[in-house]
């Protein structure tokens, strides 16, 4: 398993007028927390895609527990629970202010070449630096 | 069973630098579909929030099939599929490019009391207004 | 001089915790602005961009003179005072509430080559449906 | 004078299909400048709020110099350059990346009470804060 948190504050453009985070933004919150998880691992996702390759989202099933509102610093934790094997990645998200958990998103990626959008799989370069986390 | 469509041209802060619509904004997309969904029968949903009821979004899960580009037309179709009886309602939406299917969502709300957030109910008027599609 | 105007409906994720649009939305109102009065006269910005010209926003002037709230409809009116001759174009932009101004903005334009960068011009064929409009 | 810097990472929803930051994601990143601003002066804005005081843009004058692109970490440069004496503040920002200055933005707001919308002043434990650095 590899895990990794990111802080994030909340700024203004963010709330909306019943005075809390809009639900929309929350997508964003987890691609920032995905994009740091990889920054933690000595990756940056700039370099996956100047070697042609991207990450695609596919799925997303998120659920909003309690609201975030201005000024607030919510705690994004990305983990990868599962090894990335084929084509197919698995971030797992949750959303915390303080202790209190108050988001959970589960997103899945393709992995795909820039050009002609065809199946290929995580850099070996990445999947070294990610092994030492899935060892048991 | 109610059903509604919304055009919406993708203007160009909706891409990313994928060439794509960034995934993070379909959930605008569906909201707004929510939103004429309700002009279409009659109601606003700026009513309903002017008498102190609000709908909270609490679980989406979506699906990405296909990008959406600058300048596109999407066609947002939002369903109702059951008759919503408790505090909670679920739309089913679907975004279409001309006849493709490029995403869809499962959009769960919560109808609440904005001072003290005490579930709730529709209104009795949007509910008369829901009925004639529903009945059997 | 050539003028046009687009409506444009106030979805919630515009607003912000002062339940009015948060003003860092206004350059995209206009942006669809200058995108509408381009096809309405003929001519795609997407076109002009599968030609390899972009047009880059360099400078925006942009006065907020009374708020938009959810669910308004707001008229972008966007204005070419001068017929666009070298590198350079400028938009003057309005925003209406029914009959009431509540934002002019002045936003200049380089138009460039995509490769490269270099300063261009507004192609041909644009500049010939533009004529009419600026014949004294 | 009072001056504060601020670093924001550019993550991927602010980039476009040109590859670069959509030019209206610009006043956002002024704003968070401003907010982390007063945080350095010890003032939060969101005090401010629950004073009952609020602070409206009302004019800004931008010009992009460079382009920002994805993953870059720009410094937003907010800068008081007069003490603030009525209803009107003007912030000063500047954007760099590294020590290219990309972005300058003239901000005038107005201070005014929630309810009502009266012209207001800066509360006093703020001006008292601000007053060392504007000592001759």
């Amino acid at each position: 398993m590899f895990s990794s948190t990111t802080p994030i504050r909340i700024h203004y453009a963010l709330t909306d007028q019943m005075g809390v985070v809009y639900h929309g933004h929350y997508a964003q919150f987890h691609e920032i927390g995905r994009t740091e998880a990889l920054r933690q691992l000595g990756v940056t996702y700039k370099d996956i895609e100047a070697l042609g390759i991207i990450m695609v989202v596919v799925d997303i099933h998120t659920r909003f527990l309690l609201p975030a509102r201005y000024d607030d610093l919510i705690i994004v934790k990305t983990t990868l629970r599962e090894f990335p094997v084929g084509h197919k990645i698995v971030f797992y998200g949750e959303i915390f202010i303080a202790d209190k958990l108050i988001n959970t998103s589960t997103v899945t990626l393709y992995i795909l070449e820039a050009k002609g959008m065809k199946k290929s799989v995580l850099p070996e370069y990445i999947k070294d630096k990610l092994q030492p986390f899935f060892n048991t």
